[in-house]
């Protein structure tokens, strides 16, 4: 418990890498290959994977992409601290009508597994669509539900308590270092019996 | 990374327990601190939970559930076979109007936790709602997202390949062992680049 405790801790979204550091695309499928083993709703396991870890696709990828809504002024990571994969998470709806959480179970496998081996992601749900099917061939029975951000991490992320006006919007201080606000545990639960 | 893959895979859905075994309150309030860490939707943190080791409790929230749909012919486990805690998963209403698979991540991060310390759970989305909001004086600001079920595990279950019938559905066999069919990891990946 103690060290997956720590690993859940240690797993903060983050958002600027070290865009020399590269990732073989066979550690995105050994990542896949945990999303497969997940529950899924009724065990259908309609979700459906497109890995890169190509230049190419990984600038298009990127340009996707809305980064850190809560920082107005930075549009994202500079070249030097891009992502060097991403793994695109879809629903196949010749498999199913409703994904339910299932790319939630997925994705957080996925991030808490990259995590494990010293590597960082981002979630990202705020995706331009249509320019992403266009730069991956993306059939219209796949729906895209995620894109996962990944790469060696290059930065410092703090968890910090929600302030007494409840405001959840991250920042980042002077020094860079980002900081994310975090509700208290008892204001998560509700009762207890 | 081994270790979290070993977890990954130990991390069944289990529907049978041992009965005798209790968990205490504050093992699931460590659970939800573990769901408290988690990524969430332009970081709202929406969910709220209620937490039940009591036995009256656990009965009522018991009979609000739909048990394996596949296994048409058990209605559930029977009393010494039951989970002796909950952890219901709610979305707060006042604080998002969606919540995306916030869910999904918390649930996913709830039972590895409890894998990683030798329990085991399911998750449950076909709930009798507003009989459980009844016995749990669930507020309507509350939406009911999930319902995790927890306990020793007391049964053994298996991991099968899809057949070439592509049927997903688990089944138990004569030894009453669990099975549950996952699709190959070739079929879930569309393109790699």
């Amino acid at each position: 418990m103690n060290s997956f405790q720590k690993l859940v801790k240690q797993n903060r979204s983050c958002r600027r890498f070290d865009n020399h550091h590269k990732i073989d695309p066979q550690t995105l499928e050994e990542l896949v290959d945990l999303a497969r083993h997940c529950a899924s709703a009724g065990n259908k396991q309609p979700l459906k994977y497109i890995l890169s870890t190509s230049k190419q696709k990984n600038d298009q990828i990127f340009s996707c992409l809305g980064w850190a809504a809560y920082l107005t002024d930075w549009k994202g990571p500079e070249k030097a601290e891009q992502p060097t994969a991403y793994i695109v998470v879809m629903g196949d709806k010749t498999v199913a009508d409703n994904f339910w959480c299932d790319h939630g179970i997925a994705a957080q496998t996925i991030l808490l597994g990259a995590r494990a081996q010293g590597l960082a992601g981002c979630m990202f749900g705020s995706i331009h669509i249509k320019r992403l099917a266009d730069f991956l061939h993306i059939d219209d029975h796949l729906e895209v539900k995620l894109v996962i951000a990944l790469g060696k991490p290059a930065e410092t992320i703090i968890i910090d308590e929600v302030d007494a006006n409840g405001d959840i919007r991250y920042f980042r201080d002077e020094n860079q270092v980002h900081h994310v606000p975090k509700r208290k545990l008892s204001d998560l639960i509700v009762s207890t019996w």
